[in-house]
């Protein structure tokens, strides 16, 4: 018997990654393409294009969708994707009338989760994916199955709140761990202190303009004091919701991806170091910490992973 | 065809509480005596004979107990009950000796959740029950069942960091909401704050001795400002905490048990404005908020719940 083939597309903001993969995750093609932010069909057409460049001629079995923002996952919808400037685009039925197969969608922290958890022990029920970037999120698996809640929101892990009167977050709450810990936060708060720091070398810099985060961390790599100081702060706040997030969950295993967590040593090694001071010896014990493997990838697998799932 | 009977042991600190009832969870007899601390034997001999009393001549199906502190599920074995003094007692292993029926162990705050839950709507498959007593802990209940994540220890919701830089926790950790919010905290913290304040009519008796949580909310229904002023602040942690555990599991209920939480209105005021203020309105929305209805009982009934699903 021919081994049964899927599509995984993992629509981003900036990027569409597409692949053809067997049941075993093998990947026998794959597309991507800059995604055209022009209008929802543009964003659409730029889908079916890479489908149709790793499909060729091959039967797939099903089509599993990876997308920002939220989703009404039974009707197939996407919502609202603040970084697409969508509403309401049916987008699991335009995939299946043109393909003829079922299609899945599912967010894309959630998808990436199931795509790190693929290549994980067998024996391994339980995972936790936090993706630290431009915005922060946690994707749950439990029972090897991403884990919704009651309404689809569980994983809000961006917005536990860390400082009650705290910087004011997209969400209308204030001290969120993304208003504080995120890419974007991280950058603004960098130019504040390197404005009001003469002797820092990120001063003249942040006098004419936003410093980002993976500039921080390049002025950090370099052995400036501040950025270096700043980071480490950061990793004590992302520390200390993940020791949060494990006593809440005993998730077993905890696997961070995003750039502003995979690019700063300075971030990762103060953020470990608060969730051994934060837990309990026994629960850090059972607990291991570790780095996304796929990091691009882990989208387009999930949603491969995920179209398996939805068809067995 | 007879209905099938279950015993359920609660197992406290100062009560053990035994019931014989149906799998429809009705109770057909009920005994409780003082847990006799002596020793081991003591505390055994008391449950085998609150066992016998509620049992006669009926046959029952399994025996459901709901203990303190930590637990070997699989071995039965009740590890540490601080409460108690005791130590890897094969609990389950004696009690199905004598009454030649399986027998389950699991921890108190968690059978306490299946006993709260049992009583809600069919339809429901998650929920949360929170307990603010002398302690704070969390029981997770996921598809109908108890969730233990990885190893047994989810739910460790008084080991949230409230204040990074607070009060020590017993855990070792610095500003756990246990330690900021628990009975004993409270009662610590009124002390504290009546001892230096003259014009609190808690003043005097702070200086004679330690007030308790219980006393604490006596003097806020009496009108005392510091009094409702510190019920409110640790309404406004729990709601804070709470708001937190809702954004990472979405449960769509959360049911709260315990003396301070159940006895203090500025408490329970405090910790749903809260809430509401750092939910972002949609998660708000989608989220119940609801006080045990089985109180005392709970244990009990959930232990018969323990059994029934352990056993079907």
């Amino acid at each position: 018997m021919a081994l049964e083939m899927y599509i995984g597309v993992d629509l981003g903001g900036t990027k569409t990654k597409t692949v053809l993969a067997t049941g075993n995750l093998e990947i026998i093609n794959e597309k991507t393409i800059a995604t055209r932010m022009d209008s929802e069909e543009t964003i659409i057409q730029g889908i079916f294009e890479t489908i149709d460049a790793v499909k060729g001629r091959k039967v797939i079995k099903a089509i599993g969708v990876a997308t920002p923002g939220q989703l009404n996952r039974e009707a197939g919808i996407a919502i609202q994707a603040p970084s697409m400037g969508w509403h309401s685009v049916p987008l699991t039925r335009l995939l299946s009338e043109r393909y003829q197969v079922p299609a899945y969608i599912e967010n894309d922290i959630n998808v990436a989760a199931l795509g790190e958890f693929s290549c994980q022990d067998e024996s391994l029920n339980n995972a936790v994916y936090i993706n630290v970037g431009t915005g922060i999120g946690a994707g749950i698996i439990l029972s090897k199955q991403v884990f919704l809640g009651n309404s689809g929101t569980a994983g809000e892990f961006g917005h536990l709140t860390m400082e009650p009167g705290g910087p004011l977050c997209k969400c209308g709450n204030r001290g969120c761990l993304e208003a504080i810990a995120a890419g974007p936060a991280i950058g603004a708060r960098a130019t504040q202190w390197a404005r009001a720091r003469q002797d820092s070398s990120m001063h003249a810099l942040a006098l004419q303009r936003e410093l980002s985060a993976k500039e921080v961390a390049e002025f950090a790599r370099g052995g400036e004091k501040l950025a270096i100081e700043l980071l480490q702060e950061t990793g004590r706040y992302l520390g200390r919701a993940v020791a949060d997030l494990v006593n809440l969950y005993d998730p077993g295993l905890v696997i961070f991806g995003g750039s502003v967590v995979l690019n700063s040593p300075d971030i990762w090694e103060a953020m470990l170091a608060e969730v051994k001071m934060r837990l309990m010896p026994i629960i850090y014990a059972q607990t291991e910490f570790a780095k996304a493997r796929f990091k691009g990838d882990s989208g387009a697998i999930g949603a491969v992973v995920l179209a398996k799932q939805k068809t067995n």
